[in-house]
């Protein structure tokens, strides 16, 4: 590998900072981090590096974009790894004119013990060879990319992230207020709630402060909550209504019907 | 095993019905059923048989209970498999007064391809042996008996299925209204979401009468639903309040202490 060819991560303490960083390592490439309080500032970080990942909560993103866009030389390749990609998508193509860029959001937290088979959804904005070596790379290790117009990303982001955390902080809260022990909970769980509370589990290693921030910048995380609280308010006058059962009956049987689609697309169903 | 130690299904016709006389058979035991239209009635199938399973809609369950009351002698073991407890045991105590009797509810369905792991709720109502027996066939299967008082089963069953199914039916409409393919919204699921995807999808196998009637007729099933609502209405005023931030951190810290809690109970985290 070229002896040049090193990896800069900025915002490299923060979680996900990490995990690249131990991921690129793993993978024999030298790695070079800043952050606050770190011995290289972003400066020196670009004189030394040729791939640059910008790390760093959104709400500071434009400004590091800024910072550093005029130390951005056509030898860089730069992408980002925020959970939206509209707005990093218009800084970063606005911004850094020199660099090969591509936006990316990695679709798993830093925690996973297994990478195969996990997503990183990108859309590529200027360059061809960041792309090719980013999905060289990521191919190897068994990650899927999957290109998505940034907009559409956030759409999907509404439903996929918002509205299911959304969804898990209503059923923790509902499960402290129902009066009933966890143990009891585990040990009368169907196999469809069993599965529920393991996706519940997995909250035990996530950040307050991301998990906040996916459900409030996501600029159409509200659309899908209001549209939520109203099929919600929907269904409960249907339940209470004189047709109850048949009309649950119809709604029932479409869903079943999505569910039948489901299989063709996940893997085959092993109902345990 | 005594020759005379026959199995009888009353609904043997019906989906848990079939399961339990494919179940029994594979174990050895010679099953008979009765149904609309099967050559034996109920009268004769208590005649020649033992074990009697009551697996009938919640519906008929108290006119098929009154029919066998006075046929059912102190030979006799029976059983219901309803998804309400109450009801059933309270109907089975008063009117069997001769047989052994043993309430239960498979917690789940019929189209599991393995049973192990898999968990029986049940309450004792009279004898020893059934319970015995039954105990350990199930045992030999690799299942959990759990003991539970009936009225409390249904209280946990209003959160474990009635509000688990309730989201399932809610977040399938909304996939729908989403506007999103199917394809997109699998292509770009985070793991969270994938096992989100991987319940939804099971629902392919299930029945609309039985979710219907497991929806309505739960008692408690009304105030999970109603606790939900107003949950949700709660958040996302706290979503849309100004503190929404700190609001949302405070409230997933509870969750992720509940989370966290999950961990001690649940099989050590496999977070693919």
């Amino acid at each position: 590998m070229d002896d040049n060819f090193k990896i800069g991560i900025i915002g490299g303490k923060g979680k996900m900072g990490e995990f690249f960083t131990r991921f690129f390592q793993k993978k024999g490439y030298e790695v070079l981090i800043s952050d606050k309080n770190t011995k290289l500032d972003n400066r020196s970080l670009l004189k030394e590096t040729k791939v640059i990942i910008l790390s760093v909560p959104m709400s500071v993103f434009p400004q590091v974009v800024e910072e550093i866009a005029n130390l951005t030389t056509e030898k860089h390749w730069v992408l980002d790894v925020c959970s939206l990609k509209l707005e990093p998508y218009k800084v970063m193509r606005s911004l850094l004119k020199k660099p090969e860029v591509l936006a990316t959001h990695p679709l798993f937290g830093p925690y996973e013990p297994s990478l195969k088979g996990k997503t990183i959804a990108y859309f590529p904005i200027r360059g061809k060879n960041l792309l090719k070596w980013f999905s060289q790379v990521m191919c190897e290790e068994g990650l899927k990319l999957v290109k998505i117009p940034p907009k559409k990303h956030d759409q999907i982001m509404g439903l996929v992230q918002v509205l299911n955390h959304f969804w898990l902080i209503l059923l923790g809260n509902l499960i402290k207020q129902s009066g009933f022990t966890l143990e009891e909970i585990v040990s009368l769980a169907t196999p469809s709630f069993l599965k529920q509370l393991e996706i519940l589990q997995r909250l035990a290693y996530q950040d307050e402060k991301l998990y906040g921030k996916i459900q409030l910048d996501n600029p159409y995380g509200k659309r899908f909550r209001n549209l939520f609280y109203k099929q919600c308010q929907k269904l409960i006058k249907v339940l209470n209504s004189d047709q109850a059962q048949t009309l649950f009956e119809t709604n029932f049987k479409e869903v079943k019907a999505l569910a039948k689609e489901l299989e063709n697309l996940l893997k085959p169903l092993s109902l345990n």
